[in-house]
């Protein structure tokens, strides 16, 4: 019998009490890996709460690689290991007896994960709409292998050394004659190489935000930017994101609740996503961008632009970014090769006026000296070489496709009271469940049948709506989407007809008890 | 004129003042690039300050990039950019009117600089003693680019695509081997990939310090480590360095005045650099290192241990590591390529118990998702095929010699009252100048000469000792070496018969006042 001691009377929800305290006990030992646990029905009635307390809790210790399903034989405690093989034999030294409670030093109480791990407990073979990533069957390696080679045939010994901390100069130089073809005004003096995005939010957040600074973000959005400016002890407010047209309120961040934040509170830094936006796929209008520009100005706040998919635009036109826009020097822009190019290469970038740059680039030495010069090197002839150009317009091609795969399949199958967004680009796109449904009790039952989605909590700031979730469409082909989609469908319309008789079999006790 | 105020009463030292407020005048652009400054002996009389007051302020805009020496012509403002040209002319929007004060948004007054930029403001054909950094001429770019072009064969995919946080497995794997070998044995989950030793510490400072924290370190020590716990906002607290052999106390950390800094805080951290310290070259003798682990048992205190000059012994034998010492869980041991292989690459790990080790997992996650791959996969094939232990022991012969070169030239031309350490391996040696020299003004001169080194103050924690300075050796060879000792003592003697006939002088009008 497992000691678990639910609070029903507490503020934390009953699924988080339950799966921390099923946590201390992996991590205490007292369950081990291989230990089979039971199945939720099964502890829902030996704790008396709802079956779905028990599933959320498992859902989110499986997401965290904890747990593990096997079909026909039930769930058990996976370990915390990723599985792969040591071949000497390690006397288990490290793990011996007296020693430091490490748990007790951690400056924090937990730890923020970011979304990836939700896919590292996924089967290999899983349909996922989980991440937000590249197609990697269209690598262009060969291209790539050339692009090294010349490098180390030409310049090894630069790229080998420690170098500057604001980037190997030849990249530097690739990146500012494609900001110029994008109109970007910028010089040597506004950029700055960083390892991609993630990254660039931890500068940022480094030199610009003291412990209890504010930071406005959309809610919902990315949580690794949730997590960076939480770890720098911000206060973060989530301003809400409009996903579905409604006569008068543009889509995207909802500018009055923008005004209002600021108004009401010493803001630091707005982050802001204004194309394809992560994780609702919305893109902000022109007179919006002019909006968050004029009011970061009236305010004096910086703006934090990623623009990290603004490059994958389905429709040929693009609306100017909040960095074009800016005539006050008001911007920061954050951008990457990850989504459209090679994420394992960790190369991202920022521009930014010279006085911010100068700062970042001081907290960019002081966190990791610079960026990995191979990867910078090899990106540098990629650009100057106009292979980037080419497999930029390919992959966008590839994606819109895709995107228009998912919007049809959705049309075709979802059932009446589901909504969903009409990004123009990017790699996501936002639906929500009718009203009432979890998109993490979904998961469980989709999961069984091969397919995974991002549940929409994950990406809110705060007041999470349980029934939206994030399907990202770049990384499986228009066979699969259709696939995925009618799975998802399909068990959606199930839970559907069993929440009906369930309204309807209580409609029917409440006549009987009147 | 230049509109400049010291204030004599201040608890800010003159030339700091100075130092800051011409600094201010080039960002406010009342100084611009190409200006012309007065000659330090000039300043110092308009100021009615000492000529080293003015010579000290020079020498730290000098290092930061600001201010530029030209023979016979002056010193001039250099302006911020590296030099780097950029094709098309771009409008200088970024630089416009109106918009924020980019300089009261930051979180904290001014950054600190690691060292790099002492070098970045020396020419090109000069004699850097600066940096500890490897010998470039013996980089083994061939074999190097055997392995990438493997792994671009192989697993092009999986380094391109994004990867798990811990690191690239089969970097992990090897890793692990030469661990094992080493006598360390640790399991997968004890290790975590990072982009090198200045992460790992901004991990460390994430995962376990809070605002107000005291971390113990070594005074003098690496100033990057310095930069990472009081970006964090730390409290630094030195523990003294004995350099010099004593009777009764032994080299390296003070380990009485350790337990007596555990015994007044409440510690957080200890970090300490056992083998070839940076920048004094010592190690801690067996003994110490015991007693370290027995203290920090004691006051339930981890060891962040530096490893990355350990590999680098110029004797056969090896002291055991803190981590191989360690029976009680208490070491946090980072290690990296940058020194033993190459600095181009950004690709360094933690070794420590599992539980530390997924905290610091999650925190890597949130700071830049993961290590380039690129670099990772090269580096494991570097490992597997034998190349990197090949390499190292190649590598050890060669420092070995140019450790025996730079002792044999202090010998020889060094005068009486100068002393330096003797360290059997690493990249550096710490020199004391006669007491009341100050090593920064030698620098000026130095300098002049084509000679270059960094001054000791730039190490210290707390109480700098002026007549300190740090001796790179490794990437000279034997000749440079015995060439830049000479110039450097050359230009220290004619500095003391200098400070003879002042100290003549001066007791000549005391006797003359008398």
């Amino acid at each position: 019998m497992l000691p678990l001691h639910l609070q029903p009377q507490s503020h934390v929800p009953l699924y988080i009490q339950l799966r921390d305290q099923l946590r201390a006990l992996v991590h205490a030992g007292d369950l081990r890996p291989g230990d089979r646990i039971p199945a939720s029905r099964e502890l829902a009635n030996m704790l008396g709460v709802h079956r779905t307390t028990v599933a959320n809790a498992y859902a989110e210790l499986e997401s965290e690689g904890l747990i593990q399903g096997h079909v026909g034989r039930g769930t058990f405690i996976k370990g915390n290991g990723n599985g792969l093989k040591i071949t000497p034999p390690a006397p288990p030294v490290l793990n011996g007896n007296g020693g430091l409670r490490w748990e007790l030093l951690f400056a924090d109480e937990r730890g923020e994960e970011i979304l990836s791990r939700l896919t590292a407990s996924a089967p290999e073979d899983a349909l996922s709409f989980v991440i937000a990533r590249p197609a990697d069957e269209f690598f262009p390696i060969e291209e790539l292998q050339t692009c090294v080679n010349a490098v180390l045939r030409r310049e090894a010994t630069d790229v080998l050394n420690l170098g500057p901390s604001d980037g190997y100069p030849p990249l530097k130089e690739a990146l500012l004659e494609m900001l110029h073809h994008d109109g970007i005004a910028a010089k040597d003096e506004n950029l700055l190489i960083t390892d991609g995005c993630q990254q660039s939010l931890d500068l940022i957040s480094k030199a610009f935000v003291r412990p209890g600074d504010s930071v406005i973000m959309e809610n919902p959005t990315y949580p690794g930017a949730v997590a960076i400016f939480h770890g720098a002890r911000a206060r973060c407010l989530g301003v809400p994101m409009k996903t579905q047209a409604e006569p008068g309120t543009p889509l995207g961040l909802d500018l009055e609740a923008l005004e209002a934040t600021l108004a009401a509170n010493r803001v630091k830094l707005i982050l802001l996503t204004p194309d394809f936006q992560n994780p609702t796929g919305t893109s902000m209008p022109l007179a919006s961008r002019r909006k968050v520009l004029e009011l970061a100005g009236r305010y004096q706040v910086p703006v934090v632009e990623d623009h990290i998919y603004a490059r994958l635009h389905a429709r040929e036109e693009r609306i100017p970014s909040l960095k074009h826009l800016d005539r006050s020097n008001l911007v920061i822009q954050i951008d990457s090769f990850s989504k459209v190019a090679f994420p394992g290469l960790r190369v991202g970038w920022i521009v930014a006026p010279a006085t911010a740059i100068e700062r970042l680039r001081v907290v960019k030495q002081t966190t990791d000296l610079h960026t990995d010069q191979l990867a910078q090197a090899t990106l540098a002839e990629f650009l100057r070489r106009g292979l980037f150009t080419k497999h930029l317009a390919k992959m966008r091609k590839i994606y819109t496709s895709r995107l228009a795969a998912l919007d049809e399949a959705l049309r075709k199958h979802m059932p009446e009271g589901t909504r969903w967004t009409r990004p123009e680009g990017g790699m996501c796109l936002w639906l929500e469940l009718p009203l009432g449904f979890d998109a993490s009790e979904l998961l469980i039952h989709v999961k069984e049948r091969g397919v995974l989605f991002a549940p929409g909590r994950y990406f809110y700031v705060q007041s999470p709506l349980p029934n939206t979730l994030r399907l990202g469409f770049a990384s499986l082909d228009e066979k699969q989407i259709a696939r995925g989609v009618a799975t998802l469908a399909e068990l959606l319309k199930i839970e559907m007809r069993k929440r009906q008789r369930g309204v309807r079999r209580a409609e029917r006790s409440r006549v009987a008890l009147v």
